[in-house]
């Protein structure tokens, strides 16, 4: 037999009626009023023809609007694809045209954009359907069933080409119960959500919120001034940061401090350096470092507050439902052996969209690590072919592909490089034609039309040849010598 | 896919090893102890030919002993059969030759009295198997899958027959969950067990324990004078009582109160009296009211302590991950009407053993209540045919069918009677064969051989017959109309 569950919010809002559910700078509203509202505008969106079972493509930045919708979805019964809005038209085409999407649903400013390419009748902004007179009164869907998709996310891989990975109802609740498992649940809880709704890291906060039935505070950008007023005086007691955002909070905070209120800072995207847990820990800031990626839904991985001094560098332990362990060549590996990081779980992904299963639950991440005598992981390297800049995943095969289809452009590599602000920013090395005019600036320009900003490369490097090996592969470890013998770092 | 998780023992122990796990009023053991012990304890359990999918009954007390050798089963991946222990032999060798079970293990003390019937190779004492010197390290089971059933506790229905109640891993897993989601979960939390372990009452705490990686004290029996020096000066921030159990901690409580980290009594059996609440609510005593049943691997609806007062006599609301209607005649209520409780979620049993599942995840409980317009439940009668006496569930039928065994009984009829020491307590109407010269004291002594003290009636009332239909099916509830005539109450 299927497992089911009630409806997330709808049973929040049973449960829970009067309790605030969202608070942004200008609105809050409890879950008895989402719910009424996520019904409303499941009407809405039903009358321009979206059924159970649609794929419904979300270009959005965090808003309210953006959390009412993610929720009226699921009453229709549809499947949310949620885009990264700093992707470029051209790479939210692939997106929306790989999942299927029937409509796309944008804000105001980027419609007009989106409208160009597409017709008026695939892009909607939120507005349209919000101000839409329409209304069609659709089942609303009671149950979920556990192992059904309820929102698809895209992540790169090694291929260059973004697969979708698929999160079921039943991901988000393992996910949301785990994490409860290792923080604990106060009644007093109050997440404050300042990364972006379309990564894992920002939607897991929102589901907590409606399972556990607790105030979520929505910040638009992260800001470290307003993050910091609302730990310090609006009841905030958790919130979720990348590193460069921790040490933003703790630069701007000073010679202040936090209340004892707080009680949780939830750190992802790498291990967090000394120095900085060493300012944290002199400050009373409960830093919880955690590993994760879209594919486990959020945390698989975390280490206590109190381990994060002794076991400085680490990512702590699997959470309470989730299993690990350290792979060489299909051969499990024993204490301190690094290896490819192998997870499980049911909060894990079953696969990508359009493509089969993982047969056995095993994920196998393509990051190294190892764990010491104790059971803690380290993680020693994410994955070769992955760059965490400020917090966004770049994949180097996604960047070199659109290198590649530059007409005088007969190589490419990219590589990560560290940088101060960002963590890590994307360098790239270009083989051109021979006695082809084209400069770095037009290199530039042209991925400037194809690529989100963000993955950019910080640099170009022409140069006359590659390291590939004899299958032709490129080498990517021996990009990072090539980036010294230019000069980098 | 089935859903796996790791063994929850094995996993707590790696996830917090030094934590304290159990205390009892004379030993305390951390979590690793605890499952480096319950592996010992598998091996040797293994030597006596035990093997995974085996049915193992367990006859025992309250104990630390008890605990080790419930994770030991687990380990070796039985289905551990838990018996009241107030049954008598005969009782107990129903439900034995029911659950096919390989072999009875029980205290020292009921050891001989079981070998009697049985033969020796079929009842061991704990002791016996904990000083055996022969070892067998059969496979640990590091995997549980939450579709296996794990523990089966037999309850008796409309028919008289003890039927034997699946818990899965997954409804373990389940209601620990759904319970946390409800009262959620604090570093400091510590749950006292003062009810059997046989029942789900006290399992489920243990189960929770490991899960939330909680403390848990265990007390052998129910001392209100222990207890409340538990909660006072033991860091006891939970306990689990019926509602005999409240009255009596009040009582002795006097003019003390507790301390303000004491944050929850988990009240089942029936709701409490508004004059007891009172009580509790001017010594701030967090009273959260809650339904549940064997079935629904304990709690399935609670009362949250706030709305205990306003709400009075109401059992609450239904848990996070659980669905509940009121039907009549297959048709589903709206508020303020009465019909049968009908319950749904994931931790409700799948069935009973040897007998079909629960085609459509719903179950029946024969309860009689109603929801107000807020949803919250109200319960009007336990089944028409149950007696709750002093936390204990008790079938007429049973009782009756014990009764008409008798070679001078012709008919019976059992129904509960107010008492203010049990709350209910059963009372029998007999109808001899004409002529005989049968004693009530005679039937007493005949049902005292073949009842568990607790279900023996505490008065027999000869008639001459009994209120019964034209299908010749017992009135019940006309059985309180002849109690009024005979003088009961």
């Amino acid at each position: 037999m299927e497992l089911v569950l009630p409806n997330f919010l709808e049973k929040r809002a049973q449960i829970s009626p009067a309790k605030m559910a969202i608070k942004t700078e200008t609105s809050s509203i409890t879950f008895e009023q989402l719910f009424t509202r996520s019904k409303e505008l499941a009407y809405k969106i039903a009358s321009f023809g979206i059924r159970k079972g649609d794929y419904v493509s979300i270009y959005m930045e965090n808003s309210l609007n953006l959390m009412e919708l993610i929720f009226a979805l699921k009453n229709i019964g549809c499947i949310t694809v949620l885009h990264n809005t700093r992707l470029t038209v051209e790479e939210l085409t692939y997106q929306v045209k790989d999942s299927d999407s029937k409509i796309i649903i944008t804000d105001e400013e980027k419609c007009s954009l989106l409208q160009e390419p597409w017709n008026h009748s695939f892009v909607y902004s939120f507005s349209t359907i919000d101000n839409t007179v329409k209304y069609e009164e659709v089942p609303i869907q009671h149950e979920f069933n556990l192992s059904d998709t309820d929102t698809i996310m895209y992540t790169s891989g090694t291929t260059g080409f973004p697969k979708g990975v698929k999160q079921t109802y039943g991901n988000h609740y393992w996910s949301a119960t785990a994490s409860a498992l290792n923080l604990g649940i106060r009644e007093d809880d109050c997440w404050l959500i300042a990364v972006p709704l379309f990564h894992i890291s920002g939607l897991s906060i929102l589901m907590r919120g409606v399972i556990y039935g607790m105030e979520v505070v929505l910040h638009t950008k992260f800001d470290p001034k307003k993050v910091n007023k609302a730990i310090r005086s609006e009841k905030v007691t958790i919130i979720s940061v990348v590193t460069t955002m921790l040490s933003k909070l703790v630069d701007e905070l000073g010679e202040e401090s936090y209340p004892t209120s707080f009680r949780c800072m939830l750190a992802g995207g790498g291990p967090v350096p000394l120095s900085m847990l060493e300012r944290c820990h002199e400050k009373n800031i409960p830093v919880v470092q955690t590993y994760g990626m879209t594919e486990t839904c959020s945390q698989i991985v975390t280490l206590s507050a109190t381990d994060a001094i002794s076991k400085v560098g680490s990512s702590g332990k699997a959470l309470f439902p989730c299993q690990l362990k350290i792979v060489v060549d299909g051969v499990e590996q024993g204490p301190n052996s690094p290896g490819e990081i192998v997870v499980k779980g049911p909060n894990v992904t079953t696969g990508y969209l359009h493509r089969a299963s993982f047969e056995d639950g095993w994920l196998y991440t393509g990051d190294i690590g190892y764990l010491d005598d104790e059971g803690f992981l380290y993680v020693l390297d994410r994955r070769s072919d992955l760059i965490i800049s400020g917090g966004e995943n770049i994949y180097p095969a996604e960047i070199e592909s659109v290198l590649q289809s530059h007409p005088d452009v007969i190589d490419s590599g990219v590589t990560g490089v560290e940088d101060e602000k960002w963590g890590e920013v994307p360098n790239a090395f270009v083989v051109l034609k021979s006695g082809a005019k084209t400069t770095k600036e037009d290199i530039m320009n042209f991925l400037y039309d194809r690529l989100a900003k963000y993955k950019i490369p910080k640099r170009i490097m022409f140069v006359d040849t590659l390291p590939r090996n004899a299958t032709n592969k490129l080498q990517r470890r021996k990009l990072k010598d090539l980036l010294h013998q230019n000069g980098a770092n």
